[in-house]
C-alpha cells in the first residue's frame, strides 16, 4: 500500500475493504512520505518492519527484487490525486498490478500516458470508483442490458454534499484543504472529486457514452480556489439526454448520490444512501422494490454480496467488491485461470481516462459561450 | 364556471376544491361549447336551469345584467389553454373577478394584454398553480423568508411524469390529444404543461426571480408535435443557480414534482407526492421532519390546512386553498375588509405573465446556440 | 346536521367531506345544544334560517313534517359519543336515514338497541370509520378477497398517537376533556377512540372476525380517568392470530395507524399517514408499490378516488367516500335503483355493534386473570 | 475459530467482521466436525496447516500448550446452538476468552453453568447479538440514558421474517433444517432464533429489565417441529409495558427488526434494514433524523463507525463492532490497560443468560392459562 498511513481516513477504508474477504493480505507498505509516519503505521498494522518502507520508490524496487513467491502481488495507491501518476507508473514499470484511487491522475495527459503504460505492460489497473461496486448498481446495469427499460431515453444523476458549505479549508480541515487546492486536486474541485463518480455511474449503468456536454461550474464559497458546484447537461449515445449535477455546498446533505434512468418501457432509481434498494418502475403496473440479497436478482448482484436479504451491506462492502474482484483478476492472471469479468468487474484504466476527459470537457464548456461542446476521448 | 362539463376531469376537481370549505356556491355555468352538454352538466350539478347557459358569452352578459345581490360573484374558467384568454377578457370586461386555469394564456402577448386588463379594471385574477397551495410549500416559503437557510445558493426542481411515454394522442387519449396539440396547448408541451408549475414553485418558495436560462427541449416520442421533455439551467437573482427539468416520458413516474433548495445555513426538500412532509436540513445538526397540521408551523402553513397532524391532506385541499383564498380576497373586496394576503395568498396575473415568459424563453433558448439568454419580462 | 357548530373541529371536517362531490347539500341543522350557537353556525354556513333549529328534537320533528320533496334526506350526527344514541334513535323514528360518528354509542346495550331499530325501520345507518374509506384500504381488502395472499396467517395493526402524553384535559384542551371523560366517551379512552378504528380496519381488510382476545389496558398519565394505552392479542377466525395496539401517549407520534397482514403467499402493508401507497410483498419476487389512481387497481380503489396517480388524496377524501357512498345508497333507495355496494361500501350498524363489543371485551379481558376470553357478539 | 468451514454462511460473516479493522488475525481453526472439511477450509483461508485442527478439543489443547506469545488469544465459536456449550466450556477451561454465537446455549441450565465458569475463570465471554453493534442503536441507548425521552413508557419491538413461510426444512434448506430442529436449536424456533435478538435489543436500548410476560407461541406451518411465530406482551421495570413479536412466516419480509420506544418527552424509532437512521420524535417540535457518521452524535455512535455521514455501514460493520470491541477488551486485559466499556461495549454472558431465560419463560407462558407470569433470572 502506498499512502494511507495512521490518521489518513482513506487508508483505513481501503484496508477494511481489502481484508474482509480473506483473499488479500497486507504485506508491505510505504504509508507516508514521512518515513517516521510510515514506520509507525506499519507497526500499528502489524506488518513485518522489513517491509515497511521509507518511500514508494524504495518499496517498489525492493519488492520487485524479492523472489516471486515472496513479493507483493499488487500495489494499492491511496494518496491524494497529485500523487497518483508517478507511483502508478513506477509500479507498472516494476511489474506490479495497480489498484488506484480515483480520479486516476491530475490531468488527461497523465491519464493517457498511464493508459498506454498499462497497455504496453499488459498489467492490470483497477480504479476505486466505489459506487459501481454496489450490488444494486450492478443489478441496474444488468437490467438495462437485458432490455427491461427498452430503448433508453433519459438519465438524471446528482451527487450532492454539504460539507464544503463553509470555507473549511481555511479552518484546518485536512480533507477540505487538499481537495480544494488545484495543485493537489487538479483543475476541478467538486466536479473532479464527486462529479466524476456521478459520470462514471451514469455510463456504467446505462452502457452509453457521453457525446456532448453543456456545463456550468461555480465557486459558491468566497475565497475558494476551485469549483464547489456544477451542473452539466449531457447528450449520450443513442439519442439519450440527461443532467448531472454535483455540489459540495448543498448544506445539510451528506453524500446524496442518486440516479434515475428511464427508457421507453420503464425506469430505475437508486440512491447511494439506501444502497440495498433499487426501484424498478415499469411503464405499466406497480413499481417494484428490488432488494439486495434476494434470490430474484441477477448474477452480478448476487455474486457481489455477502449477506442474505435484509442484512444491509454498505459502502465498505461496495469497496470490498472492487478489491475482491481486482484480486480475482490478479489471481486469475497468476494462475492462468478464467474468471467471469461481466460479474466480477471493477473499474479500470478506461474509466480513468474517461473521467479525466470529463473534467477537461466540463472546464472547457464552463469557460465557453458555445452551448454544446462535443465530448471526445482519444485512446 | 366556464368549461368543466360532465366528463371533463378538471371540472370535478375544481368543484371539489371550490365547495368543500362552504364559502363558495356554484350558481351558474356554461359548462361546454356544446349547449346540450352544458345543459346536462347543469342538471347533474343541481343548478337552477335558468342559470345554465349555452355559451360563456351568454352567461357573462346575462349574469352581469342580474341585480348585484343575485349575480355570480366571480367566474372560474377551466377550459383548455387555447380557451383561456377570450372568456377571461370578456369576464373582466363584464366586471367579474376571474379564477383561471394555468397556463394563463396561449402566449405572452395574450398574457400581457390580460394583465393590462386586470390592472385597468382593478378586478382580481387568480391562477390555479395548485402546488403553491400546499401548506408545506407555504411553510418552505416562510422559512426561506425568515432566513432559516441564510443566503440562498442552489435550487433544483424537477417535474417528472411518464404518462406520455407512448404516442397516446394517436390512441384516443383526450388529455394527451389537446396537451400535445400546439393549437390548443401553445408552443410548448411538457414545458408549458408542467414545467411552468416547477418554475412557479421555484420562484414562489425562493422569493427569487429567474434572470437567465440555458435550455434544451426534446420531442422524445416519434410523431409528437410538441416537446415532451426538457431541461433548463437557471440563473436566479442574488447569484443563485439551479436546474429545472420537466418530462412526460419518464416511464413509470406518476406526478413527481420535487424541489430541493439550499442556502448557506441549510436546505429544504419537498415532494408533491408526499406533500405533508417538508424536510429541513440545517448545516449542523440532524435534519428535521416538518409535518403539516402541527403546532410548530408558521401562520401560512397553519391557516391553509384543515386537519390536525397525521391526517393527510392532498392535492384537492391544496387546490381548495387557492379557491378559498381567492374567495376571501373577493369577499374582502366586496365587504371592503382587510385580509392577510401573506397568509391567504394565491397565484395571480403576475405569475401568469412570468409563466408565459418562461415558455417563450425556453423555446427561444432551446433553438439558440447561445449558451445563456437573459430572462426578461416586460410588465 | 346535528352538532358540529362553529368552532367544532369535526363539523368542518364532515362538511368538507360531504360537499365536495356535489351530491349532498347541507339544508338544515341543529348545530349545538346552545340555540344561539346553532343560529350563528347556520348563518356562517349560509343556511336558510328557518331550517336552523334550537335542538335536534325540534329539527327532526319539523323536518319530518315538511313535504317529502322539501325535507332533508338524511341526518348526519357529529356530536361526542354520549350524544349519539338518542338523536340517532329519534332520527330513525322520524324516518330519517342516519350517518353517525363512531364509536356508534356509549355502550353495547345502546348499540344493539340501535341496530334493532335500524332493522325494524329498514332505514340506512352509516358510521364514519373514516379509514376504511381510503382507496388503498379498499384495494387491500380486494386483494385479500381475491386470494393474492393465500390463506391468511397474521395481522398486526397499531394506532399510535402522542397527543395525550400530558394531562391535557386539565389544561383546557376541549378534545382531551371529553375524550377522557367516561361520562362523555364511555368506558374506554384510547381503545374506544382509536382502538376501535384499528379493530374495524383489521376486520375490514381481512374479512375475518375476531374470536378471542387477551388484552391489557393502561392509564399511563397520572390523574387520567380512562385508559390512554392498550395492547390486545387477537385470535381471528380461520386460525389467524395478531396484535392490536392503541396508544395516545406515544410522544411525538401524530396519527400513526398501520396495518401489516400476511398470508401464506404474501403480505400487505398500509400506513394511514401515507395513504396512497399500499405495499404488496409476494412470497417470491420483489415487493410492489401499489399507488392510488393507477390503472392496475381494482374497481373498489378506482371508484373511490377522484384524481389520477400522483395527485395525493387524503383523509378528507376518505371521509368524502363514506359520505358519497352513503348518499349513493340513500339515493338508490329513494329512486329504487340498484348500486354496487361491494364497491361503494360504507361502514354500517354491524360495524358499530362489533366496535362496541370490542370495547366491552377489551375492558373485561383487561380486568381478568384469564389469558384469553372469547369474543362474542349477539345480534 | 470453531465451526464456520467452507460453505458455512455464518463463518464467512464472522471472518469479514473480524478481519476488516486490522486488529484480529485468524491464526487457527477447527472449522468442521469433519477433519477433511476443516483442513480444506484452512487451506482456503491461507492458515498455517499446523494450526488447522481436526476437532475443537484438539485445537484447544494444542493451542493452550503453545507459548503464550504464539498461541491464539481468543476463540470464536460459530457452530449451531447445540454445539455452543461444550466448546465454550472447554475453551474457558483451557484459559481462552470466548466469542460465541447467540443464543448462548441450548437451555438455561447450560447458560447458568457457562456463566458460572466465566465468573470463576475471570475470562471474557462475548455474544454476537449483532444488532446492538449498530452505531444508531448505541446512539438510541445513549439518548435514553441521557433522558432525552424522559421517563420511559412504552416499548414496541418486532422482528419479522418470511423465509420459513413454507416447510423449507423438508426441501433440503440447511439453515431451515437445523433451526427448526429442537435437538439442534433448543426448545424454541423463531422466538429463540430472532425473538431473543428483539428481547436483547429492547433491554439494551431501554436499560430496563423485563419483569413479566404474557406470551403466545404458534407453529403456523404444518409439519414444523418448533414455533415459527410468537407474540409477547411485556412488563418492564419502572412500569413500562410493551409488545414483542417475532415471526418467520411473514411472507415477503426479509429481516424486519424494528423498535419504537416512547417516554414522556419523546420517542425513538429504529429499523434494522435502514440502520444508519434513527428517528427522534420530541413531544414538541419536528421529528429529527439522526444519521450515522455525523458530528452531532454521542461518543458511542461515533466510536463504533468507520465512515463519514452518508457512507452507509451495514450488518457486517455492526458485527465488526462486536469483534473489535471484544478484541479491545481482550487487548486491554492482556496489556493491563483501561478502556471505556460504555463506548466499546459488547454483549456478554449476562445477555446470554437473560436470552435463555426469555426462551424458557415464553415457552412456559405460552403453555399456561395464567395471563402474566413473572420473569425471573437467577444468576
Amino acid at each position: 500500500m502506498i499512502g494511507g498511513g495512521t490518521g489518513a481516513f482513506i487508508g483505513a477504508i481501503h484496508r477494511f475493504a481489502a481484508l474482509g474477504d480473506g483473499m488479500i493480505e497486507l504485506v508491505a507498505g510505504a504509508f507516508s512520505s514521512d518515513p517516521a509516519v510510515s514506520a509507525e503505521s506499519g507497526r500499528n498494522l502489524f506488518i513485518d518492519p522489513s517491509r515497511v518502507y521509507d518511500s514508494y520508490r524504495e518499496m517498489l524496487e525492493k519488492e520487485a527484487a524479492l523472489p516471486e513467491d515472496l513479493r507483493m502481488q499488487f500495489v494499492s495507491i491511496v494518496t491524494p490525486n497529485f500523487a497518483h501518476f508517478e507511483p502508478a507508473m513506477l509500479a507498472l514499470e516494476h511489474g506490479f498490478h495497480v489498484l488506484l484511487e480515483k480520479p486516476m491522475t491530475l490531468n488527461s495527459r497523465e491519464a493517457i500516458e498511464l493508459a498506454e503504460k498499462v497497455k504496453s505492460t499488459g498489467l492490470l489497473l483497477g480504479l476505486t470508483h466505489t459506487y459501481t461496486g454496489y450490488p444494486m448498481v450492478k443489478q441496474a446495469r444488468q437490467m438495462v442490458k437485458e432490455g427491461k427499460l427498452g430503448q433508453l431515453r433519459k438519465i438524471y444523476v446528482h451527487y450532492h454534499q454539504g460539507w464544503l458549505s463553509r470555507l473549511s479549508e481555511s479552518e484546518g480541515n485536512k480533507q477540505a484543504s487538499w481537495r480544494t487546492d488545484p495543485k493537489k486536486s487538479g483543475k476541478c474541485g467538486a466536479m473532479g472529486d464527486i462529479g466524476t463518480h456521478a459520470f462514471n455511474l451514469a455510463e456504467y449503468i446505462s452502457g452509453l457514452e457521453v457525446k456532448a456536454i453543456n456545463a456550468m461550474l461555480n465557486t459558491v464559497v468566497d475565497g475558494r480556489k476551485l469549483d464547489d458546484d456544477g451542473m452539466v447537461m449531457l447528450q449520450f449515445s443513442e439519442g439519450v439526454s440527461g443532467i448531472l449535477t454535483a455540489t459540495q455546498v448543498a448544506a445539510g446533505e451528506e453524500n446524496d448520490l442518486r440516479i434515475h434512468i428511464y427508457g421507453e418501457d420503464g425506469g430505475l432509481e437508486w440512491h447511494q444512501m439506501e444502497p440495498n434498494t433499487l426501484i424498478y418502475k415499469p411503464l405499466e403496473g406497480p413499481a417494484q422494490i428490488y432488494r439486495a440479497g434476494n434470490g430474484y436478482l441477477g448474477a452480478a448482484a448476487s455474486q457481489n454480496a455477502r449477506t442474505p436479504g435484509g442484512h444491509p451491506e454498505g459502502y465498505l462492502e461496495a469497496f470490498a467488491n472492487i478489491y475482491r474482484n481486482f484480486a480475482m483478476a490478479v489471481s486469475a492472471r497468476l494462475n492462468n485461470e478464467a474468471y467471469d469479468d461481466s460479474i466480477f468487474d471493477f473499474p479500470g484504466v478506461e474509466d480513468g481516462v474517461r473521467g479525466m476527459a470529463f473534467i477537461d470537457h466540463v472546464v472547457k464548456s464552463s469557460e465557453s459561450n458555445e452551448k454544446w461542446i462535443p465530448f471526445r476521448v482519444e485512446i
